[in-house]
């Protein structure tokens, strides 16, 4: 099978590699689409995330859909030919935080696309068969791809407990930031959102927010605060991986409201506007990936509550990965997802 | 001013009495549109509720909305001719439940319309500025006066914690099931109910709930354990005060789920299967009216998420109380709510 | 190996039956003190609880501390002798609620001394190792056995939320109703409880409970209520699966109180006074066994908060199982807790 | 009557003014001990905490109990002689955090000894009615000034969700952090904490703390998670307002872990460990000041569950304030709590 290895700092080769064969419990999968994340151009540019460092070559990827191509033995419920999504992280089971129903916290996690586990951007892998989600008839592998990124805005808008009526500001209308102006659409919030490149205002604003702010041209924390009298927002979301975000989000929280921190730190430390945070008694809450999400986000789209699959953007082919990556890392093109089609 | 009284079992006098005058803190309100609820049908047909006996003449109607007539000393924010909303309870603000932001369950409550304090069904009452919600422009008195029951849905729903992309099952669409569909849909849920009534699921399938069935001809239980793969609802609510709807509420719910109890029971003791809620290990959640949702659902409103005009399906004038009293007791005409106009 | 064996209703038999063998991640235990709990009684007496039925020569017994005999293959972590608390519920792993976090819900749970999973009242058994609890120094193997019916307790504890400083009450003090007062008052309350037999009163004011009132020659809800000046209880506990108890914890919980169903229920319906569960918006939980307890009841054993060796009052051999049984059954000679000895 | 007033940075003068005169709802209070917190310390010694600047002369002072002089008007339930702690802060009542239950959040808050209401070092004060806790029989006057400072700790430990079973970490074992450890013990928790000066380390232990490092020979997050086994602690209280604390309290929380933040943080930003955070999803918890604890504080004190009157190491006069205030800044002589006496 033909695999796109990471096979330097931006350089990225296709390689001739044996398909893997699935075990018992697992699935073969013929890949089809698969989302290119932020994490993925993290790789691409710098050869590594934090301590975790790829040793070329190596394939990565993982927001995946295909297509059943063999089972392993004991596998029930699956057939060759079904379409299905991917669930990239497989949690060990055993642990603590796994058993008490936060497997996203497993410290001994196999996730795909992160070394030493080789990811998606290949014609064939294989997976444990409980990773896999079948896709209902009428909906698309790209939007089976999709599940994993809008995955995480449910999952941190189930952890901020948004219920109808609340009203969130969202920090950054990136892929990410996107999912969660999504997800509090679906649970009834009122969405004020603050994000620099217009395409991506102008994507939000069709996808449900209620006003986008463009922070170089306008303060937002002063938007904002006009916007709910004064009184500021039941819960803000960085979803920018930037310090400037997170004290907006701070700044523009209620007394007694939740910040959400969401996206990847680009720094080591945070810096925290502590006394702030402390009058107003804020609950700040990071987020890990997501857990059990990817299904309801499925069903979602299956009952047309989600409309997500105008979120692709542009597609390329295995071969134009390095394509792919470069414009997401440059945000060209007014890219909101860009998808690798196999 | 004109005032409709109760002046016995079934019977209503229009009396002339002298318009209130407003105190310091409160407001005069020209009254316009009254809601008819159950608790009112209740109180025409049997002259009580519960421990609350009326002595005639007496005023009911508790879903109001108006114009601000005059205000008292020291009420700001508020001018004269401005459409308003109606929150019908004044709790005493002191006690600890009302402290700990609980007032709905205040003891020492005073809500309109309910003995001793005189209702809605008259030309003007006065009330505190608080309990004062202003319409936003656009909203019509009507949806005003649909405010509070409406709020019953969404302070149930909020309570259940729904989340987007869960199930929920609701048993009974008079106008709180309906306000319960709207507001488990406004939350994301998928919602299944069961109602008898032929003019009520149509009405229920038309503000979006998925599926509804009729209990008098199919089994809604099996139906919608079907419906969800044999798994039951994540919540299950008790919207028609009846016992068989409370026990189809528990016998849908899925393991660890929430059922909740918003009807008014009929009767005086529930009988709850007790080893099924206990192998379930249910949470069953009473609700008693509603507390800080008014303002959310006029917001919501005027935003657009929530269309609710249409729940008003006939008008009566002050001197016709009784017919449409008797209409709604009768569940005729297709009736959902009916408003009396002054 | 021998085993004590229900034979019938009220019979039990010595049988020899072979020692089992443990399969790759299972243990080998040599069985050394197993408590006799009330659903061992419901089986001796009426060889059945609900659907669960008895197929004789059956073992029972679930609450049980042994030594580690040997050790299958791939288990690492313990050793021969090693003196161990066993939970008694393998659930499944996979479905949805083992992976929520919930495993006490597992519908497909096999359970010790449960149709078709023999019991403990035998000299050996086999369990998975993660169901094995390693005893520190210290603590003895009937502390071991004891740590099943405490995590009860502890679990129903948890899940009312009880905190420092709040007020609870206990309806029946039986050994369940003594783990919950030992967990409350581990939880900082103040404890009032309810029981007719003067050795459990005696007893539960031993092990910290505030007040105790027998039943039979006062109303507990009135004496209750004057304790609390009329405010009633944060938390009421149902523990004696009666349906006075439960109506008892309904009438003594304060405005926005939590109502815990802990007991088996003796009847197929509960009676829940609806009009007064909903005016004071009580939440009513159900509790199914625990998940996660047993293992803080054993460091809370060994940390000295906890003491609870005082709870066995009777020690039987293996051939005296049908004497225990008896002696339980009939709440004879002052009895809290009887235990076999093997 | 005779009140200590600050003149100056690092300067107190007693003077002579006229005594208040409790207007309609409100009592005249003899006052009797005042304990000395850390703010007043801060207001001693900068004249000012952030934004709030005294003017001199003004009176500090808020941790305060006394006996009741004078009632004003429709005062009810409290008489002349009565000992009572006194809970320094006045909520607005009106607003939306104190109608939904936090009131210490209250923007409109005026509070005892902070500009611009003059606190308790004085001889007379006159607070609102509801502000008195009448103190039960058996408990002295300097525990009921004890109440305020004991309430942040139970305050937290609460907000913190603490059960039984559980094991805590506490940075920073002054007042406040002793607070802590007292409210966790209460609430069943093991308890780890890490002091440098040798008097509060000896204080932690003998409250109840189980290990109590010190972080200038040893390393605190090491020996926490030795302790722990290298999972952790379930909660990390910073309670020293200091960035180290901080960090440590995150490094030492287990996955899905809170870290609760009590301390006034002596910097304006603190400084978050971002991946870290992150990749154990923590909850940070901000704290600010209490609500309803302290009647939980009297009643725990009242029923022996909670000692705390040994916190209080020294007391001073009313003319001594300064030097009461150069003790407690200095952390001098072994000082916990010191207490002025009028």
């Amino acid at each position: 099978m033909k695999a796109a290895c990471l096979a330097g700092i931006e350089k990225v080769t296709i390689l001739e590699r044996p398909a893997p064969e699935p075990g018992p419990g697992e699935v073969l999968v013929r890949v089809r689409t698969v989302g290119i994340c932020g994490s993925d151009v993290h790789y691409f540019k710098s050869g590594r995330i934090g301590d975790q460092v790829i040793i070329p070559p190596f394939t990565i990827g993982h927001e995946a859909a295909g297509e059943v191509a063999k089972l392993g033995t004991g596998v029930t419920g699956l057939e060759a030919g079904q379409p299905v999504a991917i669930e990239p992280a497989i949690a060990c089971g055993q642990c603590e935080v796994c058993q008490r129903g936060r497997p996203n916290l497993c410290a001994g996690v196999r996730f795909l696309g992160t070394p030493p586990i080789e990811g998606a951007y290949r014609e064939y892998l294989v997976m444990p068969a409980a990773n896999l989600f079948p896709l209902p008839k009428g909906l698309s592998l790209e939007e089976g791809a999709l599940a994993e990124p809008l995955a995480v805005g449910l999952y941190a808008v189930n952890r901020a407990r948004i219920s109808p009526g609340e009203t969130v500001a969202v920090f950054g209308c990136g892929p990410i930031g996107l999912s969660l102006i999504l997800a509090a659409r679906l649970a009834g919030a009122v969405v004020l959102a603050a994000e620099p490149l217009p395409a991506r205002r102008a994507f939000a604003l069709g996808i449900g927010a209620d006003r986008v702010f463009d922070p170089q041209q306008t303060d937002p924390v002063a938007e904002i605060m006009k916007e709910t009298g004064g009184r500021g927002v039941d819960a803000a979301f960085e979803a920018a991986g930037q310090p400037t975000a997170l004290r907006q989000a701070i700044e523009t929280a209620a007394l007694g409201g939740r910040v959400v921190m969401v996206g990847i730190p680009a720094e080591d430390d945070w810096q925290i506007p502590s006394h702030l945070a402390r009058r107003k008694e804020l609950d700040l809450l990071n987020i890990r990936r997501s857990a059990f999400c990817a299904e309801k986000i499925i069903r979602l789209m299956e009952s047309g509550r989600l409309k997500a699959a105008g979120l692709v953007t542009h597609r390329f082919r295995l071969e134009e990965l390095a394509r792919g990556l470069k414009l997401v890392a440059g945000y060209g093109d007014g890219v909101i997802k860009a998808v690798i089609e196999i």
